[in-house]
């Protein structure tokens, strides 16, 4: 696990030198003007999925949903997808209920796409689009490159404008600087040490970071990780935070930061123990990078902070109990 | 907040008698032919707009998104809601961010309603049809009726057919049946009476009530409790079930209870602490109530449950701490 996130800046520059190939792929979904977006994911892929969900709202201004395979896979239902844009996020592409749900998607009038760390994977295969990411061979079980890979894939694939590949140009070395600034990481782990559950927010864009560190964190140190959007924190949620539960906020520059520092302040202040990803304890390089991106550079060192906390609790980031890789639902 | 959940089924069929001026709404929404559906709700009302989200999906085979009310609120943008059904639903109609995001959907486009318990709310106001759900004050934070009230209205509004009124008249008994045979409940409140953590379960429809229940757990007794649809279950949140944390799942009778029975079975075998919500140790009676509002019943012993437990804790079930009952975000 700690080899795949030191990996990523070199993960990330390699797919951002293959974004001409993946612009053709956006073109030709262009072309069929969709819509609506639907976007199909679980797991931690499920976290690249939200981040697309922003991503589409904002910067393609389309109605998006995620999509629940089940109503499709175990309830039977044929929708009318005309219209829609279907993209599947996977990290393995192997799961079942991934596979038939785009079979279905694709009978049932959708363009579809995959998004996948495995170009020859059923999912790929049953996709008319496909894009490989190309992050090589993900051996721990917490999946970390592939996560930042999907990240910048559908970036690349669904942000339009005129040149997203070129916009992306400093992600690799902000990366860089973000997993070699992680000093503070050592405190956090330090200070999470005999913490049993802690809650995780962020806004906008920071919402999907929260997401998947909460995960990371509890797949690798068996903690109980709660992640809201800072907005839904005041509503129910808020009542479990308490001197025993610390709260992780990812705070970056751009708006969504600037709608969560209000209510993060007014929770610091109530006595909840917080502490701030972004630009805070835990420091993002976000510099010479758009707000869009900030998404990839987020996540880095809440892995930072799983791995470490995992090793600190003497358990193994690398083989989680209860874990395989590829989860064959149906 | 006892007094309110024992209200329900008198709410239910309060609610019932005004189908037919529900009916109408419907029939003026669906001579818009909206070809897709966004949701727009936080708190317990997500929950609700979680199960409305399956419903129109199954029912209706169009495709559903749930808005993230930041993308309009704190972005600003602007998109593009032809054919849209905007539904927005909340118990007060009063949190400004869910208003204004209503204002940009009217404004954009879509076609707008709103389920409230307050028909003369801003966001009823705002919208272009209102449901008022008149389930009477709700003075307990924590929400009950207001949550069945919106289930039912939901189904009344989107489920289509051609008398949903009627196949619901046997709603308000079963969910009389299922408060009445809750002995269960006191044996389960004791089960879980030193728990500090859970996680619950369930798919398909039985997702929404596997959301509400974990998060009337948080909000009345502050125990941490995750809730993952079964299939997300084995990717990741897995390795978080231990000896020391114990799984509820809720396993109706219909499709979404087959799909999940073998999963839970799995666990249990594995050694999960499981207590079953449906056929099982807290039953809930299903008989004579289409599938489609086995939501609505599911969620009833859980509300008993949270209430039970924090009264066993010591704790006030009606004013959880930190907690106000109309969240003010923007």
């Amino acid at each position: 696990m700690a080899a795949e996130i030191a990996e990523q800046p070199a993960v990330l520059a390699r797919l951002l030198a293959r974004a001409p190939e993946i612009a053709e792929v956006s073109a030709a979904l262009e072309r069929r003007a969709p819509r609506f977006v639907l976007l199909a994911a679980r797991g931690t892929s499920d976290h690249a999925a939200l981040y697309a969900k922003y991503l589409v709202e904002i910067t393609r201004r389309l109605p998006v949903g995620q999509v629940s395979p089940s109503t499709m896979t175990v309830y039977g239902v044929r929708p009318d997808l005309t219209d829609v844009l279907y993209v599947a996020v996977s990290q393995s592409g192997g799961s079942p209920d991934m596979v038939e749900s785009m079979v279905m998607a694709r009978e049932c009038g959708a363009t579809t796409v995959s998004v996948t760390n495995n170009g020859g994977s059923d999912l790929a295969k049953a996709a008319e689009f496909a894009v490989d990411l190309q992050a090589g061979p993900e051996i721990a079980v917490a999946a970390t490159k592939t996560y930042t890979a999907e990240l910048l894939g559908l970036y690349l694939l669904l942000a339009g404008g005129t040149n997203p590949g070129e916009a992306a140009q400093g992600l690799p070395e902000a990366a860089e600087k973000t997993l070699a600034g992680s000093d503070g990481v050592h405190a956090a782990a330090a200070r999470y040490r005999f913490a049993s559950r802690l809650v995780t927010t962020g806004r906008g864009y920071s919402y999907p970071a929260a997401c998947e560190g909460a995960l990371k964190l509890m797949e690798t140190s068996y903690l109980s990780a709660h992640a809201y959007s800072t907005a839904d924190l005041l509503h129910g949620p808020v009542a479990m935070l308490g001197p025993d539960v610390p709260l992780i906020a990812v705070v970056s520059p751009g708006q969504g930061g600037a709608a969560s520092r209000p209510v993060v302040a007014q929770l610091r202040e109530s006595g909840v123990d917080v502490l701030v990803v972004g630009d805070g304890d835990l420091p993002v390089a976000t510099a010479g990078v758009p707000e869009e991106l900030n998404p990839v550079l987020e996540i880095l060192p809440l892995q930072q902070l799983a791995w470490r906390l995992a090793v600190d609790r003497g358990t193994d980031p690398d083989r989680p109990r209860g874990l395989s890789k590829v989860t064959r639902t149906r």
